[in-house]
């Protein structure tokens, strides 16, 4: 159980994204801190259930998101692709999705985004190597690039609009760690409602970057800079170690997604 | 309760600002640690208790000062001004008594002392940032800068004259936090005798700047470099965030006390 | 006259946004080091000379630029939109055009590609500020942005496929300095054909960013960390101090334009 | 009991140093790893015990040392001198015995090595800083010069042939702490047995270096930048606290073995 | 000859310790960037001379300073004690002063301040070390120890009411070195006044520090992050190295004064 | 010729390894600064001119080098294996032989050593990297490891008694850069004598680390943190490019020799 207290806080949260799967676990939870939770998605979003409103739309549609932005309060910005894929719908949906969502928060007067960014912006860092919240940029492929982009972007829109983002670079959150790459990356879903909700309604967050991982005793992130969200994780992949370690084998050595944070993104690509 | 064993481990421990709020809290616990404890402060003492020697004295009063001072072990400095005030009482209190209270330890052979100085020292840094205890000071006010100028002072007693300093940046301590802004500083009393007790009984602390901050969730302040005089925070402000988080409404993103660390203070100040 | 000696190294050089002011100044000096020097923009390009070829091409025609990649060692990339734009043209030239010429560079095996990079991706550092190369992006507009974009993709390009870049985060390259702004940013024309040579010619850049910048007294950048490209400016703005700071009247502090480095960029944009 | 779940990953380990007093503390919780331990030492290894092999080595002997690595997984190398000794047997065990089983490795084929190196590769680090991974050696001895050696001697075999080397610069590890200096050094078996498997059983370390400590509230050594090994220490040296405080009396802080980090180390030495 | 154009770009200028040896020095000079200069004194200014308007004052004297800064456009503050002195004149002169300064300038509007501050700021680091702009204080007596209390002070004054400063750490400024410290403290008069006319005109500061420094080859400061402010020093100490090191007999290292950068300040002092 | 005066300011200086390359060219120039200059090597030396005593010894030799050390009042230690060799040469001259050299200079009183290191000690660090003297040693041979041993023992004895070194990070010292690395590495023979001369003659050196570089434009290191010795380099590689890459091959960039900056020691080494 989250340990943010639940209050209403906000009027409206627009989710977008909420028919994925981390979009469909925030659907629930984010009900207990507003009155109504706008979802979007360009997949099946199901029926309304009570404080829910249904909007889908395409992120590269700029119409359509300033309209998704009208009335809310506050974004949860989980839409787009999350997966590596070709070009083409990275550009549609992350890049110029991106553009029309920051556009539409600055006409509509949203003075706070919470981005979900990638660990893929950085995916070309080994996995010996501890990443800090100020090292450059090494994408592993055009889904972490995209995410890049958006990081900058939002930097962007505060230096120059006073909009607020976090960007969050969210590991791997599943119900449960499913191999050896997400011993370092698991975050739990109750984490991820943690540091969503610290997102969400920390007093001032300027522009800041934080990693969704949970309590892991194997990381390769240090969020020590990020600690003003208040996010404090809860959950380790620690007690799924020796299940994980069991089924799968010696790892290859030299096989980068091996060797880098990315894993298999970094072989993968639209390209081969 | 605070985890360091009490031994008697110093004859006399000299307490100013005995009178204050940390100063009440501090004088029957330090007791623990000494046969006697000196207790001094401009305002009333009350009585004194088996094992206490009350010694008014304004830290102004140079010959007051040393003779304060005398045959003591070690000083844990509360005394002066502890809030935002006029130039004249901070500069009596806070940089006379300072360099009055240094020059006493010099000549009375004290090799140790305890400083409270304040977070109000790098107040202005923004609550989006995490500040390092070798980041350059930012005060936030005349009482912010008197501590910087303490910092400063007690450096320079260690590299000439060997006398050691623990400077401890205090948050908020109080018997539990009051507002949002004390989410990120509070510090319990048990773990302000903790940090106080470390600081006196580490073997070797050198010249040493500390944030007194409890295990809180959110904070702004990262203490690795000062892991070596052994403060480990017990308490955690979190359990009071609903209760504030409902009190207290939304804050004013536009308004300084809440961008900024030092709160109120970045705002008042004697001149306007 | 710049220091690098000239040899032919290349058998074809291809440089993009050719009829630009610096694609024009360029265009002559780039023939000395190669044989044959292919020229593209979407501008007139004139009559080719001797050891040239013309190739019109719009960044955003994938096709076009596989093409315009073909049998060339190398590219200086100075096309797409170098000021700030609205939206879409910089979306076509300078992201998708970015994506379709690492394409075309890995499609045909071009190994080296000099990046024509801004100061704008940073332009959000105050004047006051020096910035290092590895700092985070604040781009002040949505040309920066774009920049910046261009950085991470060269990085990716970089670890994923051994493609090798130097991004040339280029100041103010003029024959002189216009105003007080450039006194810090001004780079000559030999200056940039100097810094362009040595990214082209360093036996290793893997992916290097540098500023462009001339030899001057006032500066912002610190160009420490590529000192292996080579690149070592002749000219200084120096020279040029007294007629700027006589015929430009004393700046207006309160200006964005002149607290921060971007200049004017960081209060126009396409969407004011 | 360690957190790491026990899989028999490894036909056979080396266990050098198995007589040593970490030696016989790791010689039974190493089976629980693999099939076969082999031990070595140049004192007593009484008898083999089942999955034991013993194979008495000299360090200085290159063929001998070669012999031992055949058909080994992994090492874990705790051979050689591990106190403060005159300059000819730490020359011969820690010197040529580190280049001998480093070459060893590389004939053999064995790809990664836990290397025993110590804290006192920083012994000359004052008690009141905090030294991080990456900041320069100050060995306090010949002893830790000898360590430093191994480390960079690693590294070379790293960046040269990708052998692999977790380089532990273990504090202080016996059944508690004994001592002051061990309220900041000490490191339980269970926590030296979880850091040894996390470095065994990682799937990349590449070369890293960590320093051996348990969970200690003191402490003067920061392992942020090693947390992708997946150490994270259980036990604490804070409930002997107060028995070592009580024993010792108050340390003589003009003492060199008080003021640095080394203790004993920085003042014996073989010279005086 | 100094780099910068001379313009009149003020009305008037303020100078504190117009009688001293570098407010001599600087009188003349200024003149030539102002329409009047204003100096001020405890000691004999002399006649005044064209341009010039004489208002002694004590710094201590708060109605006087106000008066002092009264339609000032900006003042060039070399006032109060410049050596090593007891605690009361420093505390006069330095610390009750430059507050009564800043007081001044916030009352008066004026709006930039060149605050001579000083190396021994950082007198207590060592000569074997280079010290950078954002290093923490080490002050070398009471002297410095007021310069780091000015320069945190007007840091205050800037974030909190927009008042710039550049805090000129100056070396040692005379007519040539006279001692081998001075090879690497030394700045030429023609230095200095670029020194400070730069920080004058350079159109953004911020709260700036600078060391005042000439283009030596040996130097212990790094004035990297300072390059902003546009002074590049054209004078060395080298010319004067042989006979400096002929006339000045090889120094004791067992010296505190030849240790620590701040030379005999380091063992001088009002106390002994 | 030179920039630092010559003064005969020692009485005795020893040179080892002065039959070597750079041993020959400061035999001739070491005398202009004490009145004998004791030359050692384990090659023929010729002739003693006047002011030169002859004293062979092999490093390896504990007495022979205590005696070399006998009445001498500093050292340039250029004695050793300067190229990468088989592990027995460099153990018996760069790893023994400097252990035997520090334990003669401390029998004998010696106070301050000008070591030869090496660029080789960071050699693995690629050739568009910048290093830092800060930076963790990445030896590219056994040769630089036995560097960074010697650098590590001199730490030590600097720490543990107090003799001073200052370690020459040595490029590649030739009459003039012969190709394309050295471009990068070159340091003239004039600029030799410089940084041995500074390093001798600076008042306070502590342990200290340089690298050996010219004033080239190219170049892979920073020496900003060792700018208190007082060498500025004064000849560059610059005027040798043109020669050098016409005659030069176009490098083969997937040579590790190309990649790395220890150039073709990264893939010589005893054991290929």
């Amino acid at each position: 159980m989250p340990s943010h207290p639940t209050l209403i806080r906000f009027n409206r949260i627009l989710l977008t994204g909420a028919a994925g799967g981390l979009g469909r676990e925030l659907r629930a939870r984010l009900k207990a801190y507003c009155t109504t939770v706008r979802l979007s998605d360009i997949a099946d979003l199901g029926e309304a259930q009570p404080g829910e409103e249904l909007c889908p739309a395409r992120l590269e549609d700029a119409a359509a998101v300033h309209a998704l932005l009208q009335d809310v309060d506050t974004v949860v910005h989980l839409g787009g692709v999350s997966t590596e894929q070709p070009w083409e719908p990275i550009l549609q949906a992350n890049i110029i999705g991106a553009y029309n969502l920051y556009e539409a928060a600055r006409n509509q007067g949203v003075k706070r985004i919470v981005f979900a960014s990638s660990n893929h912006v950085t995916g070309f860092y080994r996995q010996d190597e501890v990443v800090g919240l100020k090292d450059p940029a090494r994408p592993d492929g055009l889904y972490g690039l995209s995410k890049a982009f958006g990081e900058d972007l939002s930097r962007f829109y505060f230096d120059r609009y006073g909009i607020e983002t976090v960007c969050l670079r969210i590991g791997s959150s599943f119900p449960e760690p499913r191999n050896r790459r997400m011993l370092a990356t698991w975050m739990s879903y109750d984490d991820l409602e943690r540091l969503v909700v610290a997102s969400l309604t920390a007093p001032v967050v300027g522009h800041s970057i934080i990693y969704g991982m949970g309590d892991n005793t194997t990381t390769w992130w240090d969020n020590t800079l990020a600690r003003h969200i208040g996010y404090r994780p809860q959950d380790s992949s620690e007690p799924f170690r020796a299940k994980i370690e069991a089924a799968d084998p010696l790892p290859d050595m030299t096989d980068p997604a091996v060797i880098f944070q990315g894993g298999p993104f970094v072989r993968t690509g639209p390209f081969e």
